[in-house]
């Protein structure tokens, strides 16, 4: 399948995530449909005019019209939906995920799923601090990554078709990489940040602190501020990688522990030469 | 001293800070003058006419007529300073320092300093990744805290003058702490969220990481571009106090690994949603 607008896309989970790839698509013309929980989340996006059409039920001829099936859902509950619905998908289909974890995903998925209809696996990079289509904005995507995780299942074609999608949606950096080395790096990128950013928010709860407060402590707990059922569900989905990034960060911070306990100045500074020099090359270009 | 414009004020240190200090100070019309250790500091700050006048050397002359002393210096260097220099201050002059650590600094310079010279310490919260006075703006003052340490050989006076001063600067907060009060807060705030910083950008160093890295990543490390010398300083000076907060980081960080390791949902779930409530009270006002 080649993206063009004349395929019915359908959205599979209207939040943040899900209404903002209907936004992205909607400015090319794409006839665009979504199933989601809620009525109100439908009625926002047929207003706001980025879906033609959407139910709080399974409807068998939006699901069965469409071209290419975007689900914007939780991992455990995108796994489900394909067990128990996939009877509905039309034949030739093409469909992609978002999900923050793959391997536990996309084996899971292609796995179990009808011959004639295709699976890609893509995580899109963005989100924000709020949910809900309400929020949703197809800024979040400029100058972000769109990481497609094909496997050995998957045609040349439709991983490019996946492709062509993280392009179509506005990403900076639309790149491939094997389900085991995004939740690699997404593991530390992304997971131990957050394991960081909690802990901290909550070792030490003394009184007023925020009045003293400045950017370094705000910058380092901005995403303290967490969607609670979904990175619990994250963090289990990957936990061996992330346990074992936990465990790297614990043993360096131990080192750094100990030169301070020994009062030893060179490896400290050679430490945070490090730190300094390694920081550079992740500045945005 | 009450802070009127007929008053010379003298900077040692012409760096980031103490030119910012001069940029802010230099609206009102005060008479600045500066000592430090680059000519070319001088002559930036005089060609941008924010300072009056300055010295690379210990000019009496300068040192002499200077009402109100700003020792913008690393604490050691700034010790060694009263140590071997303070003959040569006005009688009756108030200094102040802009040091991140207080307890190390505070008394042993009170103890020494000539009784007719009086010594408030105060720390600007305030900084930038790069240094230097041509770095130097008095924007970083703006939304900050400035915290005054007064002991109990400060008159209130002097204390007053002080906190004057912070609000000339233009910082938003003003407000006065003990020194230990000051510490216990700072080793959590500043020097904690550092070392973190610093850990999470050395304890893996796989290479084409930043090509993937979102904005978490960034936000957590963007302190880890560290001065060193400052810093490795900062930390052995607090070294006990940081200790504390590094452990009950560390206490807690392994609560949490302990959680996913046993799949422990719930109670991930709940230090997620106290994290998220706490975090709500550091968003800026």
């Amino acid at each position: 399948m080649i993206v063009d607008i004349s395929k019915k896309i359908l959205i599979v989970g209207l939040g943040l995530l899900g209404g903002s790839y209907a936004k992205a698509l909607k400015r090319f013309g794409f006839h665009i449909s979504a199933i989601t929980k809620e009525q109100s989340s439908i009625d926002y996006a047929i207003a706001e005019k980025i879906i033609d059409e959407g139910s709080t039920e399974l409807d068998e001829r939006i699901i069965g019209e469409a071209d290419m099936v975007i689900f914007a859902l939780y991992p455990h509950i995108f796994i489900e939906w394909i067990e128990k619905n996939q009877h509905l998908l039309k034949s030739g289909a093409f469909i992609t995920d978002v999900t923050g974890v793959k391997c536990s995903v996309v084996y899971k998925v292609q796995e179990m799923l009808r011959p004639d209809v295709e699976f890609v696996a893509a995580h899109p990079m963005a989100g924000r601090e709020v949910s809900g289509v309400e929020n949703s904005t197809d800024k979040i995507f400029a100058g972000a990554n769109y990481i497609v995780t094909p496997t050995e299942k998957n045609t040349p074609e439709a991983i490019s078709t996946c492709m062509e999608l993280g392009r179509l949606l506005g990403f900076a950096n639309v790149t491939a990489l094997s389900p085991e080395e995004h939740d690699e790096m997404i593991g530390f990128l992304s997971q131990l940040t957050h394991c960081i950013a909690v802990t901290l928010m909550t070792c030490n709860d003394k009184e007023d602190m925020e009045k003293f407060t400045g950017d370094s402590f705000r910058d380092l707990t901005r995403i303290a501020r967490i969607n609670d059922l979904m990175w619990s569900e994250l963090f289990i989905e990957n936990k061996e990688v992330l346990i074992n990034h936990m465990n790297s960060f614990i043993d360096k911070f131990n080192e750094l522990k100990s030169m301070l306990e020994a009062e030893d100045v060179d490896s400290m500074r050679a430490m945070m030469r490090h730190s300094t020099r390694r920081r550079a090359l992740f500045d945005k270009k």
